[in-house]
């Protein structure tokens, strides 16, 4: 039968819980998928899948499900309640439930979590409120109400614990460093660890003579540089802040600019909460800036249907065409300029940092791994990283980076380079929720 | 005879002079340079060359030689009072004087001050007043007090005004980043531009069809990327603050760690005076940290005397091997060990630079040029970036990057770099007050 385990991974606007059962050391089986989503743009809905079958499709749910912790009550009541579910009777049924904490300090795997040890996570909660707060209000309900459950925490850190010295190290006071733990940690590693076994398993090498430069591409954004199967180096640093822009992220910027944005960036932000003490600054470089600030979408797929700029040397090839008098034309062409601004600036800061570690990993490249919703469906962005990285000898094949013929594929791996060229091209459909079960499953410490 | 031109290049401790002669359109001729240091560290000294002979070495000068205006009056009295230097019997012999300005906002060339450009100067000031104050004492003074000469700010920015747009743009609000100035600007521009035309003419190639990655590696560091001769992207950006480590700066980190670096960093610096408002956190991360942070040393020659970490992984190899009783030969392992990581770190984040620019360029690089007090002097540091960058087709030659065999040379450009190998590697002896002058004595409208 195997213990059943569920997979928490709490974000800003949603919760997703993902139902595996796994025996001891086994690769676990997913059984069901929940989320609820829209928890910033109510009203929030609820999606639910069992056994591959959509068994509610975006239904709306009731005002009150306000937050995370909400979100998660109401996906549990929905798993207990539903008959074609037997495995789940009763909250009693569930072995393991897994959260994905973004922040995990100097944590080098997952940890059992019990009322103390949630204390020190409290703690790391501080190095950052933006992130951990999300998923700390539902590892204190199942802490108290689901006491015959292990509660575990995955880091998305962990991965980078590997990051040597030299690199991850700031060049700051070495004392202050140490005291308020300001170093390079990294992030989305429970994603680039499956994004390694999973690569390693299609090149058919062992994960420690793998080197690959993986991208895990979504609503946050990221590069990670793995040597031998290890984290090396990656591009989000104290916090996921820095590094690539995302949806609402600006990445990394001079850190005096916090100083000229505007006047009042040391107080404490109005939305600040006990949970949550950010100053605005923070929350305006986090919740307010990247492709949003830019183009006024999130939606990648917006900003890549309008394709790279033509004109090579970046200089907005709209801008000298200005002889139509027709406003909608002209604002259609404003808002083409700001998305084609947007899409070439990611392609510039992702081709930085793919340069940066081709050279860090002195060359050793096995694959160019995309990752991430953006990654996996940005058959345009795939195709511009490849072309501006081009003389490092990778090469896309057009014909098999087309979204449509990857959509119908099926493989966790697939190839979008061109055949017989290495080092090799490949897609990957990440699997945070998966990757958090198996280390569950793994460990003997939580059996 | 020519036209007399002073290129007045004041730093935060010192103020450096280099008189020219000049006809319009031509290459200035040094006759004298002149240099009061130690501004910040009393007492100060006066040092003074004539034709390349030194006629003042090293005196410590009157204790009322406080700051930029009194070094640069002190040293302007010398070249009057030296009957040996007959071109300047009076100020009124000077013809035109050259500021270098760090921050020229949008400026893409060199500016003739007047009583109300001035005013644009200040203005200025506030988007980098760390850097700007330094001469703005000085030209004030220029503009009041020596009214038949013409007064020029060259700007350190201006060379990187030709940085495309989705490069120089940050992922930001863009009304507010119009509005207050927000974009990537660079610095060591006029640096650049010398390195730019002198490594042209060392390859026989026009100007507008070389491609280079320059650094410049001083107590500032900084790298470009030279397309067709023109800056195309650089690592310092709104300030000098992000990009590489300096003697006393952080360069780049997560734009959230100054709110994780103490409580105060919002309240104005208690060194503030009226033409130097900044945060406490801008003054940390500009002027405490870096390898004086790392190290306690802000010279790089005493770090790189110790030279890189062995250990290929970085994990520090002294951590391992502390079974010395000895607390001298302990604390000596301890500074070695801090000097080995800045050494370390500084090596890998130029070389970040040199891959994502090489990306940048396509590949098309002709050569990687080193420049600035440490990249002339420290063979070790070449050899090291060099070598990590191996596997872009960069090969140093260990004889020709001899540090001994380069001092010897009077070449302004010097190869270093394995014969026959392209791209190329040099070495080129920068010079920003010749740089200014020649602006100066090129431009028309400064005649």
């Amino acid at each position: 039968m195997g213990t059943v385990i569920l997979a928490v991974n709490a974000g800003s606007s949603s919760v997703k819980i993902s139902v595996y059962t796994a025996d001891q050391g086994q690769s676990p089986k997913q059984i069901a998928e929940a989320q609820v989503g829209g928890l910033t743009a109510p009203p929030a809905t609820l999606k639910y899948e069992l056994g591959g079958e959509t068994v509610i499709d975006h239904r709306e749910v009731s005002e009150e499900v306000k937050g995370q912790r909400d979100a998660f009550s109401l996906i549990l009541d929905t798993l207990v309640k539903d008959h074609g579910l037997p495995r789940i009777k009763s909250k009693d049924d569930i072995g393991i439930i897994c959260h994905r904490i973004v922040h995990g300090g100097d944590y080098t795997k997952p940890q059992l979590i019990s009322e103390s040890t949630y204390h020190h996570l409290e703690k790391l909660n501080d190095l950052a409120p933006l992130h951990n707060a999300n998923s700390l209000g539902i590892v204190r309900l199942c802490v108290k109400e689901f006491p015959s459950s292990r509660n575990v925490a995955c880091f998305d850190s962990q991965f980078h614990s590997t990051i040597p010295q030299h690199i991850r190290t700031y060049a700051i006071n070495q004392e202050i460093a140490r005291n308020n733990r300001l170093r390079k940690y990294g992030f989305h590693g429970i994603s680039y660890s499956f994004i390694t076994r999973a690569t390693a398993e299609f090149l058919g090498k062992k994960p420690d003579e793998t080197n690959i430069i993986a991208m895990h591409l979504g609503s946050g954004a990221s590069v990670c540089a793995i040597k031998g199967g290890k984290s090396w180096d990656t591009s989000m640093g104290l916090t996921p802040l820095s590094g690539l822009p995302g949806a609402t992220r600006s990445g990394s910027v001079d850190p005096s600019l916090v100083f000229h944005y505007a006047s009042d960036v040391g107080r404490l932000s109005p939305n600040s909460t006990k949970e949550l003490h950010i100053s605005r600054a923070e929350e305006i470089l986090n919740k307010e800036a990247g492709w949003k600030a830019l183009t006024g979408t999130t939606n990648f797929g917006v900003i890549a249907a309008v394709g790279p700029s033509e004109d090579e040397d970046g200089n907005g090839a709209d801008n000298n065409n200005n002889n139509n008098d027709d406003d909608d034309d002209e604002e259609k062409k404003s808002n083409d300029a700001a998305k084609r601004l947007a899409f070439d600036l990611f392609v510039d800061r992702i081709c930085g940092f793919v340069g940066a570690y081709y050279v860090s990993l002195r060359g050793q490249v096995d694959a160019l791994v995309f990752a991430g919703g953006i990654g996996e469906k940005s058959d345009r962005l795939r195709a511009a990283v490849v072309d501006q990285a081009g003389c490092l000898g990778f090469v896309i094949d057009r014909e098999r980076n087309d979204a449509r013929r990857l959509a119908d594929g099926t493989a966790v791996v697939q190839e979008v380079g061109k055949e017989g060229v290495t080092p090799r091209v490949l897609v990957c459909r990440t699997d945070e929720q998966f990757e958090m079960a198996r280390a569950c499953a793994q460990d003997p410490a939580f059996w």
